[in-house]
């Protein structure tokens, strides 16, 4: 049932537990779910419920805690002995009374890491303000660190396995676009245009079906265009309408995520030219890139590359991206935006993202990356314009 | 663009400063995205990022803060007027220099609220531990509350309209589970079957759209029954898989929540006796149920009809469940288990959900249900049996 063999899940500890020991971390609880995953292999919608992974430096194995009905699921996709699989019984599940991070410190009080400097991912989602003061709380003193994204900044460089499935999941994503664009058109519902690309999220293709993405898909229209991440609605696309498109593939907890556009109808010239110099932005931005090259140069670039036109984008213009569960693909380690001086590496994976919303409507069109020996290479094939269906 | 009236939320955000005066509360923090969208309307995948509603005693409308370009999206789907929608810069997402709940002290003080007693939504996901910290660190005074289910609870009792929608959202569970069983068979790709799942989930009836739910659809196959929380790998399911559907409707964030299991050949007969056992269990606890009763009494009426049978339930058997966001439907309010001593009130809704998952496979049969004035009505009208394809 591993995706990885067990070498690998290895080789991933290695590196955390250096990673600790430079931030002076004895033992890091890790909640994230991707980061949870990336080291055991662990699997399951169960991260609505507290739950972890302890990494403890003089341990040669982490242990999974989660809720005893979801122990069977760590046995099932970890590369964990079962005595590192424990299971909270149900009474500690959204109770006012007991909480899953007692639990965790009896826990690290059995392996007798109770007094040790502990790491915690202090800005994670599922790793919540009562998780903390309980932890304050029961520990004997007060040592806790802030272990925030030690994990994943391991996670910004991809191996060979890894990037395989992120080539699925761009072949995924093609055929998800592809759905899109073919669905998407005057008098349809958005919501069937909606179910067509989640079908083709999940189908895949001929060789092998995909997995539920991090984020769904988003695909606003009209006046919606002019915000991010708001979504389908409940009526039929007219003539006139601006579509966007930011949509993914996913596979193995693997994604390629991809923004394109639809116009119906003869697009406005403000549109049109919009569209010409976000390409054009792009295009010299994907050229610039190679190893060595900081995400804030890459943001310059970008910058001077649309400097003149009427384009203006004060959002950073891409992320790191890989292995993620809800709410989010991105690795929330490298953004490409003003002050961000981390120096790209051959096997990052980065969204080129440079999403425009403006008040009547928005445009977008974007590339996943990898950065490779000598440039970069883009996960996807599809055409980069703006669709227009007449 | 709203899916209620104006008064309607007018009344939410009443009953909501009456629960925080009785835990005195003179402002809270509502990070949970559910009941952010409860008390103004807001919808978007922005949860990946910090982002709030501040409501205050002495201030007529709350405040939504969120991402700058999200605030559109707020201008859209809330009832709020422009001056209470405020976005902060770029710079402040997934930063190690700023942070969000900077932004909303900021506010705070603005509006003359920074040294009154604040409540945050403690274990709520998305309220991290370093936006607890941040407050700290950033407020005059440590004034901070635990705010914690203050809206949940008022979003128990629902009203028609979203009794309305909830009903809709049924509709479409209906299709969503006839899809399921229809399209699993012996040979077929497990994706494939979800990816038909998904697609029922989204068009919806020929009358109205479904939306993206909160739970991915949960359908686990064969040793992957035996734990909850699993959904399908890339195989093909074989004869003598059990097939566990965990799946849901979705109407305006509203869901509905249905439970039910496949058979692939001639189901053992360990299965067809836990599959008699359960369903008569489910009847028998649904009959129990009117208002005035307690969600431990609930547990203990199922506990009794299953007793002498070889079926062990130690987990929950439902919770309360309505609007809400990824990773949960559930409210986190009330529980069907000992100690849970809420008493049942019309216009609540439950999702009775006794999961089964033994050492090598499970069973699941459950209803959605809405407390009545006399009794309970099931939401859903789906045979409760074992689904056998021979």
């Amino acid at each position: 049932m591993l995706y990885f063999e067990v070498s690998e899940y290895q080789e991933r500890l290695r590196k955390t537990k250096e990673a600790m020991q430079q931030r002076g971390i004895e033992v890091l609880l890790v909640t994230d779910p991707a980061n949870m995953n990336y080291l055991t292999g662990y699997d399951g919608w169960s991260f609505y419920v507290h739950q972890g992974v302890i990494v403890a430096l003089n341990r040669q194995e982490p242990i999974w805690f989660g809720r005893q009905q979801d122990s069977n699921g760590a046995r099932i996709t970890t590369w964990l002995q079962d005595h590192n699989v424990r299971g909270y019984t149900d009474d500690y599940v959204q109770s006012q009374v007991k909480h899953p991070m007692s639990f965790a410190v009896d826990l690290l009080k059995e392996i007798g890491c109770d007094r040790k400097d502990l790491g915690v991912e202090m800005d994670n989602y599922y790793f919540t303000g009562r998780c903390l003061d309980q932890l304050r709380h029961d520990l004997p003193n007060d040592t806790i660190k802030n272990g925030d994204l030690i994990v994943n900044w391991v996670r910004s460089i991809k191996s060979a396995q890894e990037i395989d499935y992120l080539r699925m999941a761009s072949r995924i994503a093609e055929k998800v676009m592809q759905t899109a664009v073919d669905s998407i058109d005057v008098g349809v519902r958005e919501g069937d245009a909606a179910a067509n690309v989640y079908h083709a999220q999940i189908s895949g293709t001929a060789e092998f079906t995909g997995d539920y993405s991090a984020i769904i898909p988003i695909m606003p229209s009209a006046l919606r265009t002019s915000t991010a991440h708001l979504s389908w609605v409940d009526r039929k696309y007219e003539t006139g309408d601006v579509v966007l498109l930011e949509l993914s593939g996913c596979k193995n907890r693997y994604h390629a995520p991809l923004s394109r556009t639809v116009y119906l109808g003869k697009p406005p010239a403000e549109l049109d030219e919009i569209a010409k110099v976000v390409i054009h932005g792009l295009n010299r931005t994907l050229d610039f890139i190679k190893p060595g090259v900081t995400a804030e140069q890459v943001e310059e670039t970008w910058r001077h590359a649309i400097a003149g036109s009427r384009v203006v984008k004060e959002s950073r213009v891409g992320y790191a991206y890989g292995l993620n569960y809800p709410p989010d693909w991105g690795e929330h380690t490298i953004s490409l935006r003003p002050g961000d001086r981390t120096v790209l590496r051959p096997g990052m994976t980065i969204h080129f993202m440079p999403g425009i919303w403006l008040d009547r409507f928005g445009f977008e069109c974007s590339e996943p990356f990898l950065v490779t020996e000598n440039g970069c290479e883009t996960f996807v094939d599809f055409p980069r314009q703006l669709f227009v269906k007449e």
